[in-house]
Order: structure tokens, then sequence, then C-alpha cells
């Protein structure tokens, strides 16, 4: 756990080669021709290039069908008929939040991340068996993955009663962050839900991740209560939209909430989806508001795409927002890094001296080229430790 | 050229397993337990599925940067900034056409495609330049990959005076096909530009293949006077529109357009774009519309994203669409290989006894698995021959 390694000849952030001396898990030393301390290990990074660790800022671990059969997908169109079927289908498709969790996290480590934020499902019919399961894929991977969780009320919080009591168990079970779910278009009373949510973050005094699907005048809606009420309880910075799709709107609609959201830091996940109105990430990055992406559900019973690779999600954000500028692919990468890293706050994060040393080392010219070529020759570094290299994990998934 | 092989155990298009007996460069027989025929080769498909070559139904053959040192896109915002940055630094950059359309073509047919449209730069400035170079990788790499010429006037065709003559001499030259751009944001004179472009499949007695940037009311016009000379000339089934943004805008304006197009069988390719507006794949299937995908640019001075993988490009379409359900995603695959077939009117395409044995063997479960995978270990087929393995072509680019 408290590796010591050094690597010669990377390029941080795709800038001159120098070596990186790794010492009890943190970067100690970033400078050319680092002699090797005694019994330290040397890695040749091939003068490829070193990012830091990418940050899955917003998953559903608890709910992959990754390694099962073949799931054919027959849902039928609306929100609800996804959410129902995914609900009434876990028994029947095995879907162990625990084994399910533990998959998609060496997935997810191979391909380069090394924080996670998953929300995890938190219902009548199923109690805290996704909370159980990922706290204990926390617990048996803490090597190779740090993981977050969110009590996320995905079928709902008022119109399924004993809904918010198993949100006050999966908070006190040790989840970090308050989640929530469309106020107009879910449970259909937008104050109700809210208060009910920023209540449980006054109670635990933890932040809020809040789903917003809603498009439109109606998001705009629901995220004006939220700014509302971030303002009014002293929130600022402690509360995260997730896909806010409403901001991907009319820009004369849009563009008044964006200050707001600035000056009271909050932060937007976006996944940059190819199908629905989005925020304008470097809108939102020019105003100074934080910017996170995640590879949200990958593999699941609402539709097949994903592999939880955030260099290909940094590629998505690049063609969603018509980043055609290196400087501005580079922005992709930022969001996939950094970005996840300012809404996550983790402290020790970064390519610099007594930071944690989770990093990965990837084949390219330039950080473009990493976007863009997505090169599944990764090496992936969790403190200090080589815990995938090309496509195989250290771990192994049950 | 003429190859025979023996094909054990696959799945054509994720059906029941089969063995390919393929005699000559075609498919002879599909059946179970063939008997291998004296001196034919036999390869273990594994249970894996087989599909027709992927079609490559719009590339820019010419003007890859691939393989060369990385470029630092530093281009402006507006369209005419892409066309005349990438004129001007054509020679600057080295962007042979005749080597550039080699690499891309080998790392398509890696990719599995069988079959390329590529539309060729025809401007004042390097005249058949990028045509005599695409037609020596076609005449070289003629064992990997079919390829179909679109003379495209990438520049404008009144705006520079000498371009339309130009065109006459690409034409003339063995180009298979009119292309023409933007009647009205480029050539700012509509009907000039398609009495023009139209005139050219007149005198040649060739199809059209339009490029169609323009959003909007501004593109349904142009679409409109192009149905309007595709009835008055008699070119039903003979006229393509590549992009067609318009299509993507309001259904009120758009519904009344598409019995339209499927009465003059005009056909679409989209890229599905994630920044556009776009056509709805699946309401101009059903409506009988002919809709075929490409790469487009990939790697070059508009932009880094592209690597030729039709795969990745049925994946896309999905995305773009909101296909969700297996048989939504499976018309994302269609569009990539059939759709393709019957746009460039390949008349002995198909997994079928008597048609060329043009396919691609990949891993997976599904269709819909292999769209979402897009797994790199594919063995692709051309004519019988086995072109590339994982990766790896029989051809190596200059
Ligand atoms: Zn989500
Ligand atoms: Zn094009």
């Amino acid at each position: 756990m408290t590796a010591s390694l050094l690597i010669r000849n990377v390029r941080p952030n795709a800038g001159p080669a120098l070596d990186i001396l790794i010492e009890n898990g943190r970067i100690s030393r970033m400078a050319k021709d680092i002699a090797a301390p005694a019994g330290v290990a040397v890695e040749d990074g091939r003068g490829e290039i070193a990012i830091p660790g990418l940050v899955e800022a917003h998953a559903h671990l608890d709910k992959s069908l990754w390694g099962l059969p073949w799931y054919v997908n027959e849902v039928g169109p609306k929100l609800l008929d996804k959410i129902d079927n995914e609900r009434m289908n876990k028994r029947r498709l095995d879907l162990d939040p625990a084994r399910q969790s533990a998959r998609q996290t060496v997935q997810s480590s191979m391909m380069g991340s090394t924080h996670t934020r998953s929300h995890v499902d938190v219902d009548t019919d199923h109690g805290l068996w996704g909370v159980e399961g990922i706290m204990k894929t926390r617990d048996e991977y803490a090597d190779i993955m740090d993981i977050e969780l969110v009590a996320f009320p995905q079928s709902g919080l008022l119109r399924r009663p004993g809904t918010l009591e198993l949100m006050h168990e999966a908070m006190k079970a040790g989840c970090e962050i308050v989640g929530g779910l469309d106020p107009c278009a879910i449970d259909r009373d937008p104050k109700g839900h809210l208060d009910a949510v920023f209540g449980l973050c006054q109670t635990y005094g933890r932040p809020l991740d809040i789903h917003l699907h809603e498009p439109g005048e109606m998001g705009l809606f629901s995220l004006d209560l939220i700014i509302e009420r971030t303002r009014a309880l002293g929130m600022k910075g402690k509360v995260t939209v997730s896909h806010a799709f409403c901001l991907g709107t009319a820009p004369e609609l849009v563009e008044p909430v964006i200050p707001q959201l600035a000056a009271l830091d909050i932060a937007i996940m976006t996944t940059a989806p190819a199908r629905n109105t989005a925020p304008a990430v470097k809108k939102l990055l020019d105003a100074g508001i934080r910017v996170c992406s995640g590879s949200d559900g990958i593999r699941d019973t609402w539709g097949p795409y994903g592999n939880a690779d955030m260099v290909e999600r940094a590629m998505f954000i690049g063609l969603r927002n018509n980043f055609r500028r290196d400087d501005e692919v580079e922005l992709g990468l930022h969001v996939c890094t950094t970005g996840g890293a300012q809404v996550m706050e983790i402290a020790d994060y970064g390519l610099a001296e007594g930071k944690s040393a989770d990093l990965v080392i990837m084949p390219g010219q330039s950080l473009t080229d990493i976007v863009v070529t997505r090169s599944p020759k990764r090496r992936v570094i969790k403190r200090g430790k080589i815990v995938a290299r090309d496509g195989v994990s250290v771990r192994t998934a049950p």
C-alpha cells in the first residue's frame, strides 16, 4: 500500500520528458535524471505521456450487466419504463451489486480511472442491497480505486413511500453524498423532493449530487429551486447537478443562470450526450464553474453502451462540443481528470510533488492525440503501484 | 485474387453457426459441416459473428494527416476558415494524396471496411493532384478495398473560376460520382451551383453525391432545389445527400420532405454528428429511404477525430439516435453495411451464396454486442482472402 517506484522518461501532461520518483505512494520528485534509491523498482516510461488518474465522477457501479449473459434490450421509450424495467428485473437478472461493482471497478481501473463517484440505487424493493454491495467492493478493491458513494433514489423519493427512510439509512451506513432525481418529472413535487434531499444534506452535513434530466424550461425551473436552496442553506461549493440537459437550451434562457451557478460554486456533471441538449462545457469552464464527467450507466438495462473509458469520454465531450483545436480538445481531458478531482474534492490530486501517485501513462504525441487515439496500451498507477498494464489488471473480478 | 477458403463455425449476422465455403472469391455455400474441398485452406471461425464487409460510404482519402507528425490545430471557427486553412497548407504539410489515401485505406481495411466511397478535392490550387493520388491507391490496393471516387469542389465551384473546368477533367479522368457543396452557403448561388453539378451528372451519365451542411430553412431550401432537379432530370435513385443537417430541424418542416426523398429514392449519408442537428435514421429507414454512413474526414486539418472504424460509427449512430433496444442498435450496423452497399449500388454484396466474399469476423454475443464492444480482434476477408487479422493488415502503407 505504500509503494515506491521510479518512472524514467515520461512526459507529464505532454510536457518535456522527466523522471518521476514515487515514495510511499506519493510523488516525491519530478526532475531529469533522478538517481534510483536503493531497492526502488524502475519503470521505463518510454517517452510516453503521463496524465493524472482519470476521474469517473458519475458511475452506477451497482447495476452494470458487465460479464453477464447478453441482455436483449426491449425496453419501452419512456424514462419510467426504464426505471421500472430495471427495478423489477434486478433479481431475475442476478444483478448482484457487490459482484457487478467489482467487475466495473476492475474494468474502469484498467482504462485508467483511479477515482470513482458512484450513485447507488436506494429503493423499497431492494433497500440497501446496492449500498452494501458497493461498500464491499470499495473495501476489497481499495488498492486500485477510491470510491465515493451517492445515495440515489432512482425510483423516486416521494412517490414511493419508505424511500426517504431508506435514504436516511444509506447516509448512516456511510454514503458520502446525498443524491436526488428530477424533482418535477419523477416525483412531480419539486418543492417536496428538494426540501427532502437538501434536508438530508443538512442532517448529515453532506454534499448533494442531483440527477437533473428535465429538459428546457422545466429543468431550468428545478435548477432555479436548487440554486435558491443552495444559497439559503449556505451550501456554496457543496452541490453538483448531474446532466443538467436544460443548460443546453436557448442561450437567452441559459445565460442568466451561469453566473448564479458560478457564484454558488455549483458543479456540473455532463456525459456530453449526443442525443440531448447538454451544457456547453467551454462556456461553463470560462465562467469558472467546476465541470466533471462520467460514464453514467454502462451496459445496463437502460442501454448497451459504455466501457468505463474516461479517455473515450473526453473524446465524446470534444465531439459533442465541436472541439477541434488542440486547446479545446484538451478541455475534455481536463474535465475527465482535474475537473473530476475538483468536484470530488480530492485534495492530494495531480501530477506534482507531494500529491498521491495516481497516474496513467499512455503513448501519444500530444494530449489531443491521447484523446482521439484512445490507445489500450495504458499503464495505470494507483498510490505508486502499477495496477494495470495493457488492459490487464492486477486484480481479477469475481 | 480468386481466393478460396473454408470458414468453419461462424455465425452469419449472429444467427446459427455455419460453415462458409468461398470459391474463387465468392461465397459458394453456407451450410453446416461442409467438407473441405482439396487444397482449400480452412479458417476456424471460433463461433464468432460474421457480418458483411463494412461500407465506408463517405471518406476523404486524399487529406488525412494519418501517419504524419502531430498537427496542432489552431484553425478559426468558421467553415471557410477550415476550407481555406486546408487548401493553403496542403503542400506545406506534405499532404500527398497518394500516400495519405494509401495509409487511410490500410487503416480502414484493418477495421473491416471492404468498400469506400471517397470524395476527393478538386480545386484550382491543386488541380487533379487528389484524383490522381487516390486513383493510384485504388489500383495498388485493389486487393483490400474497392474505392469509388466523387469529384468534390471543396473550395466552391463558382466562387473560384476554373473549378468547373477541373470538375470536367476529374470526371473524364474516371471519377464515378459528381460531388457538390452547400449551394447557398459556399457558392452563394444555389441555382448556379446546382445547375452546374446536375449538368455534370447529365454530361457524364453519373450520379450525384452532394455535401449539404446548411442548417434549418436554408438547407431545406437547397434540398428542395435538389429534389426539383432530381425529378426534372429523371435522376431517381441517382442522388445522395451527405450530412443533410437540415433534416434534423423541426419535425413540421422535415416531415413533408421525407416522402419526396422516398419517392425519388434520394439516399442520405449521415455521420450521426453529436454537435449538429442530424437526420433521424429510423424515420428515414421506416420511410424506405436508403441510408449510409461514413467517417468523413479523419485526423485532418479540420479536426483530430476518427480512425475509419465503421463499427464505431454504428455506435455513434446509435448514441446520436438514442437507440437502446437491440433492434434499434442493429439499425446502425445495417447503415454501416447493407445501407452503404445500397447507396453505392454494390450488386454482389451480402452474406449469401453467389455474393462476393467480403466479410468481417468479430467476437461477440449479438450484433449489438459487436457495436458496443468494438473489439479490435477482427478478421477481414476481401474477395475470399484474409486481408487483416487482429489489427494487422497484409498490406503495409507507405
Ligand atoms: Zn446517472
Ligand atoms: Zn465530407
